[in-house]
């Protein structure tokens, strides 16, 4: 039974052996690290049939309680999603260290030498509820980044997440480090989160992924600072300038690649001087590929189909088959919609006029901003990061897609000769 | 009368306010802001009397209720404290602009560009308790880095701060742009900060500077990201193989150099094997600079007039001419101490070791860590950074001194020709 004092007692001891363990991981050097990595990967593959019957196990509950079949297919793992799994820690191990890079390096006039040295985040909670190879994913690239994790998943998922988990664990103590490198919350209460956000004394970062509520949940009550990896309110600008060329398959590849990304557009803005050339093609467009329109009053006039935008259109993030259309009097319009409606995530412009273009990337506040490209580029595979823990769409430490550089912190280390200050 | 209802909308209307005035100020280019710098600089002196006027009204209820002598002059503005601040930022007028920094630039093999540029941060609360001079020096630095900022200032000083807010807000409206760069809040309720920590919607960062006890309540109930400028548990270790006329020296000056400061030295580590070598002269330094010792079992019987060190003195920044004294076996047994009882702000080693040092620098967890000098060089000063906004002491976006450059964000602005994902 776990009671509310069991949990607070128990998460508290779970901290505690993460810091710990955290000056222990300090210690291993970039081939030990990848060492871990490519042993962990092979446990995982050995370990499939052990990870498939906790895996039904969670599929049976979730059909009892009848879980959408989408869910479930997010739920379930199989042979070849378990050789992904470990494929991607393969591919983490290649990467390089991103810890231990002297980012700068200078020298005083009273000769002390100071560099600015990458270091690890230190401790990461990382709070999900999406499936379960995110187990896996989030302790390689956090492990490779010097970080010890502590992982609270979803309920849905526990006995798939500790399965993976107690894998992983096994591997790193054959190796002759500590399991506590990684740990997962047991428990599927909600008081298990906040009582991971009040771990100020051990943990040095909380990363969210998942819905937008929960996120807002983490921000909102963790005393420990947040990484928010946020929601995306996309916008694409069609400007008066724009090739149409050029918007039409922008658009349609950035509504309908995938439609249930943060990255994909949730909203048209578009200049009303190109208003009566574009939007029949792209009525046209839009209905071959089955998006359905909300209007504003303006562009409502040639999207007869569409249904009139409401206010709590233009700040939804559908995640559907669903695109909201707003008309403007030039870029300076543009910029303050979106501005006002979008969440900090990816805008694009599409126009062949380069002061305009100028004008839109540094007006508008989000981490990634556009010209004539689909915004559906927001990935740190795509960026070249080569990983992706998350894409980040607050100010602080890291905005945009976040890869293994992210995962650091710095420190300076500071070489005198007996220096003291006048 | 301010009411709870009155102080939220007027938080919620100054926190739109700021919104709005952060894409103003955006459009600024370096020059116009070290204008507007420097008309503020000279509208202060021009201004003293009214200052001056505002700043005996705040003595006055001090005095009134009682106010402490030292806390009564770092109230007290003066016509050099006036033209002080001034000259600050005329300083910062004079700094290099950190926004618009290309800090990379690459080219994927589709074609699309990707430049990634510092930004402002967009807008900044500060919360303060200190001088009213923060006033001037808080808004110039966060300005100078394209940010717009909302102020909260103690209520010991509320006169001062809005008279010198006043004067900038004039200032700034007279070059023709938003007074609403700056904002002080006009309340004194302590639900004041909490409807600030609340502003998700508005406000992008919250970066307090104060005691402990103001650092901690920030971090636990902002709702919004924190820079925490923490307190400083700053060590000095001496290791069996120091020089020991490096530090005693090293010692004195951060200990007793600024005793009421983040970066002086709380407490000595020493090494067993040099302690009955290295002890009696450090007694006789400490005695003669009148610090007092808390030592634990095994240095007490060297410094025998010391009291004895409890658990709680380890974990103390005296701030005071107060040092606690920790013997150990070896330099891992130091690290292992310092990782326990420090707040991850400055630490030095004392050693002509060079393996020792290095495994120093690696193993400790903190902002600064220093190799035979003293902890009192951290500072943004001191490091080059031609301000100082606050020291961070957490993992997240900055650590150790902040400059202008921590002041800024940074945004992926990409370039394409009509590029969609495959």
């Amino acid at each position: 039974m776990s009671t509310g004092a069991n949990i607070k007692d128990t998460i508290n001891s779970m901290g505690k052996k993460a810091f710990d363990a955290k000056f222990e991981l300090l210690k291993l050097d970039e081939e030990s690290k990848n060492q871990v990595l490519l042993k962990v990967a092979d446990a995982l593959v050995e370990n499939t049939a052990n990870i498939l019957t906790a895996n039904e196990r969670d599929i049976e509950r979730g059909l009892a309680n009848g879980m959408h079949e989408g869910l479930l297919d997010r739920l379930r793992l199989t042979d070849n999603r378990i050789n992904d799994m470990a494929e991607g820690i393969r591919q983490v191990a290649g990467l390089p260290d991103p810890v231990g890079t002297v980012m700068d390096d200078w020298t005083l006039e009273n000769g002390l030498n100071i560099k600015k040295v990458s270091v690890p985040l230190g401790v990461i909670g990382i709070i999900y509820e999406s499936r379960p190879n995110v187990t896996a994913d989030a302790f390689s690239l956090t492990f490779k980044a010097g970080n010890v994790v502590i992982l609270k998943g979803g309920s849905d998922a526990i006995e798939s997440n500790m399965a993976i988990t107690n894998v992983i664990r096994d591997a790193i103590e054959k190796e002759g480090y500590s399991k506590d490198f990684i740990q997962l919350i047991p428990f599927t209460d909600r008081s298990a989160v906040n009582e991971l956000l009040a771990l100020r004394e051990y943990v040095d970062v909380i990363i969210p992924r998942g819905s937008a509520r929960l996120i807002k949940t983490v921000c909102e009550n963790s005393k420990i600072p947040v990484i928010e990896t946020g929601s995306g309110n996309c916008h694409i600008y069609v400007d008066k300038a724009a090739d149409i060329n050029k918007a039409i398959p922008i658009i349609i590849n950035a509504k309908t690649q995938r439609i249930g990304v943060c990255n994909a557009a949730e909203s048209l803005v578009v200049h009303k001087d190109i208003m009566e050339e574009f939007l029949p093609k792209f009525k046209e467009e839009m209905a071959k590929n089955n998006v359905e329109l909300r209007a504003d009053e303006e562009s409502i006039k040639i999207l007869t189909d569409a249904k009139p935008a409401t206010e709590a259109d233009f700040g939804t993030e559908y995640l559907d088959y669903i695109l909201s259309v707003k008309t403007v009097n030039n870029v300076d319009e543009a910029i303050e919609h979106i501005n006002k409606y979008n969440t900090g995530h990816s805008e694009s412009i599409i126009t062949e006029d380069k002061e305009t273009a100028e004008k839109f990337l540094k007006g508008i506040d989000a981490a990634c901003v556009y010209v004539n490209a689909s915004t559906r580029f927001t990935d740190g595979f795509q960026f070249g990061f080569g990983a992706e823990i998350g894409i980040s769409t607050q100010k602080l430490h890291a905005r945009g897609p976040m890869g293994l550089k992210e995962l650091t912190s710095y420190k300076y280390a500071i070489t005198g000769d007996g220096q003291i200050r006048k």
